[in-house]
């Protein structure tokens, strides 16, 4: 038997035992290493978010070692994948690659038929979530293998806001040189702004909160730090102004999911800049913005980023690699959590007590 | 002596006669053909820009023929030029290449140094706008030769229009087969419109009024026409999708100067499209977006596109004659107005009542 | 009972019948109305083409009506098709959509795993290449349907020219105003410069022969035709110069499989220009080239153009839907051959004797 | 009076005697702290450029601090300058700001009226080369000021290559995550090397030699080393393949000046991937490319690179001010010569007996 958490459309979460599954030809069966606890959750609970068939087995982002397999199954890199292996594994499973969006527009993030592990299935439909013991990837679910089995755990410490953060990143073209601010201090921020970094710039200033949040962004070589809860939206604008000789910033990425940083963040991007928006994840209302100053005239660039594919899920695998031996992506790790925890990390995550909460199934 | 029209600071204009100047050495002398009112020409009647110093000659794109030339002076091409030659010039004028915004970020059209003709010129500086018999062109200012005298008048009725939706068509990247819609049927949106279409679009959709300025854009080709006098904003939308099999316009170009279209246009983008903004020429107050759906969501891409360059008009001139021969470029002109006459122009502009008024100053 | 054209790795063409098959689920039967004859065909001839599974049933780009369908399938935009369908359907069959060149590089021209009907499968594996009363699309096929028959026709007009000048095209990044030059008259030719003018260039070059193709070309509009039959290499490239002011084409296009053209090109290509590389379709031996003066000095954009998706398929279909009524398409094809007159359509493209051969497989 | 060095056709270099000059309004001395040889300097030593009006001033790119000035002359961030800043200035002067080039392609390194410092003047015009106690700053030069006089001889140390490098990496499109093979060794290549590490490659492969070259690539943080001295072409090419699961160079960049450099490089360079040519700055030859294999079917981008503009030197003095504290800059200067070693100095370059010649006037 396994034990999973079962989220009711109430916001309720229990801990319900199921059976281990049959394999179907080109399945995989997972032991679940790592799962997070990230804002959608939360949102989950609240029932923010529309067509969810609850009850579900939350938990989008996993890794864990493979238990068992049916058949001959590859990661992305061709490589055949064998029992103990330490593997992720893409979340959105089932984009078409058969309609307009797929194959003509290629914005497969705005794909109709996306399936998401964790959100878009039912507990009834099997072990579809990473709040389980064990985790059934279907025939088709994209697998990508570790170096190492130590990433199984910092990998979750980036977890799905390095995915997210490094879509937005590559809509933003930041350029050698660049002075980028990042509007948001969550998992989602943090992940933009190691980002940006590494992409050549040579300023990256944070404004976020509360001060343990800042902290780690500190651990992680972020160059300023503008703590929002010192300082009202008009002098932050000016403390950015200030830092890049009263230009504003090449590029803005805003994480924050609040509708009013949108304005706050076009104001402090300079002329002919970019703004990307990827906190947004959510509707939580409007936002007045002046077409004429805030777009026109300052000669902007304003890009919406939804969501990621395996090519961001694929590169944030390798990033992991390369600098989880030299950066602390284990700090940013508040507390672990076992299955019948879960309700106090939701709230812990709800309430920005932690910066990232992750669920260790088998504790 | 030479006639020219000055306007005071209350918008008053007056019939002012003035001396012919002495050429310094690389500055031409351009007998006036013809000269433009446009949107701008109106704004500054009420006053609605700020820094201009009253009382100025205004019309800043305007046409001609050489009357006299201190020195060698080339156009654009190297070519020297010569007593008689039809000629255009960039109103745009010292912009600086000297500062960061022209040299660094290549961004010229937001350079804090650059003067235009008809707008940052006072009448005491000279003959620096196009509501006057003779302009002076100052030496450095950049000029461009029609191959042919007959597009001195062509390319006053796609005016300045022109070159400000040439920029708006690059900075929205139309691929071969997109679908645009284009919000507004003034110059500005006919000329985009127009451009779209020789960009490959397949479908250009025009939403504008009155019903003279949509006739116009018929006999431009635009393939599909929503007059938005007769449909409310979301009938219109409605129509957009229609057109669309529901997904909405690749690009959508905004060209009204009303910032309630930057919602509705957002609306009728598709997922993963483009809107860019080149309407929102002077403050015309807020519009309420939604962040999550208008733009995270949608991973759309939003352009502000300000002013326009000297490629910008080099190739305004260049398309002028390439298909001012076969399309209707002086239909546009709805009346030659002489220099007394300027008031009844601003009205008519101001009204709709035209779609182009331009000015014959030698009338 | 159904009849095909069986190729043998000697070149040897032969007429074979073939039991209909039975259908899986997803699966469905063509009934050709046409199928062409391309410059591939002629290298699957000669035995030019590496890892081919003779004997073949060539013909990789055809179109025809639906005779039967197993379940449910859709077209690519969603739609139901039924019997009786006037469609077409993606030749290159199979991309994985699992591996690092679909979904991490996204150049799934480039993925190993690439079937190609009428190409990669031997006859033996059914009825998968055009040159055949009826083709059996496996499930899966990417199918598009015409919105009329008449289309049928056309569409093989252009040929599978057309989705590969569609990708040279996009690759080229053509802006409104430009000067393309074309090498090459042939179907990929031809397409590549109605794309050029349809993409905003004033100006479109074709360097080509024999006449009877040039014919064609300036049926299409193409504004300026040199008959390479007429100039040696050097003075083609000064006509060229002559044509663009001594500065060269914005875009050259390379549709010829003429190594040396390659050189000839860059000749004609302006600094900072781009010149795309499309007809080097199999290897013709080397080019000299001087890196200092044919590129680095020159500042140049080189682009190979690899194949076609179903981007570019899909974008074809709507071409001719957009432009078969006013251009002639079906003059771009000779002649209609039968199955058993194959030997003969072989032998008019290899000699150049037309400019496309199509099969008209029931005829 | 002023010490200067006279470089004659012949390729002698002698020291000649001038007066100091009056200064124009608008024109700045400069005070010459240090110069540079570059490997342009060994080429003007062998008359192989075109057009250079013997004898000349040499020295290119020089830093120093101001000695006088006449009239208000601003730096490009627009702060005034004063007596004793420590400063470097644009080599490339003149760039015209009025011709199709420069305004309308936007390619103004391609521009044909640029003049530049130490080559495009003789020594008779003043004294306009690097390789002098004093530098003549026309009114109009570009000039950047630093932050600190201690980068005054770390900038040297990146010299010219660095702008260079610049401009190749910004036409490269590095994007997070990729692997950059850089050929070549010398301050081109190091610098590219270097710059490809911080926009964002998680592995970045030198190809070069000698070994001394090769040390101070490893102490600027360059991954992997491949010293060519060791292995032949195809070895190398190998090498590259075993450090890229066979694939190849996201990015190769070519910094050689050795023409079958090209087919090596892009031999090593993936399927779709970009080959940048950035050495090839004088006649060395032609070589043997495979349009086919080498471009057409591997799907590649190549692009040329010429010269730098303002841009590219501006955020090279910001690098230079970045990372000079924290990288080893000075290491990159073998040794500091004097104004009657210059004949050494050359001789010591041209042999790569040094990784970097630089003068110190003053001295």
């Amino acid at each position: 038997m396994v034990q999973t958490v079962n989220m009711n459309k109430d916001g309720e979460v229990n801990l319900v035992e199921r059976e281990l599954p049959e394999l179907e030809k080109g399945a995989v069966l997972l032991k679940t290493s790592f799962s997070e606890v990230c804002g959608t959750d939360v949102h989950l609970r609240k029932g923010q978010l529309a067509g969810v068939p609850y009850p579900i087995i939350p938990g989008h982002v996993s890794t864990g070692t493979i238990e068992k397999i049916n058949g001959e199954v590859s990661d992305i890199d061709g490589n055949a994948l064998a029992i103990g292996d330490p593997i992720t594994f893409l979340d959105v499973h089932e984009t078409c690659n058969d309609c307009w969006y797929c194959l003509v527009a290629k914005t497969s993030t705005r794909c109709p038929q996306r399936k998401v592990y964790g959100i878009t299935y039912s507990a009834e439909d099997g072990l579809l979530g990473g709040w389980s013991q064990y985790i059934y990837l279907k025939p088709g679910v994209k697998i990508i293998k570790f170096s190492d089995a130590k990433y199984l755990k910092s990998f979750i410490g980036a977890g799905c806001g390095l995915p997210t953060a490094i879509h937005a990143i590559q809509r933003s073209s930041i350029k050698l040189g660049d002075t980028v601010a990042i509007q948001g201090s969550g998992p989602v921020g943090l992940m933009a702004a190691f980002c940006a970094k590494l992409s050549g710039a040579f300023q990256v200033i944070m404004l976020g909160a509360p001060a343990h949040r800042l902290d780690i962004a500190k651990e992680f070589g972020i160059d300023q730090i503008i703590n929002i809860d010192e300082y009202n939206p008009t002098v932050r604008v000016e403390k950015v102004l200030e830092l890049t000789s009263q230009k504003g910033a090449d590029v803005t990425i805003e994480a924050t999911g609040v509708p009013s940083a949108v304005k706050e963040g076009l104001t402090m991007t300079r002329d002919g800049g970019t703004y990307t928006i990827v906190g947004q994840y959510t509707n939580a209302g409007d936002v007045q913005l002046n077409p004429h100053l805030d777009i026109n005239k300052k000669h902007v660039t304003i890009k919406g980023s939804w969501g990621s594919d395996l090519s961001h899920f694929y590169l944030a695998v390798k990033l992991v690699e390369q600098y989880a031996d030299s950066y602390p992506f284990l700090n940013i790790i508040s507390d672990e959590y076992s299955l019948n925890q879960i309700a106090d990390a939701l709230d812990d995550v709800e309430n920005l007590r932690v910066m990232k909460a992750i669920i260790n199934p088998n504790k």
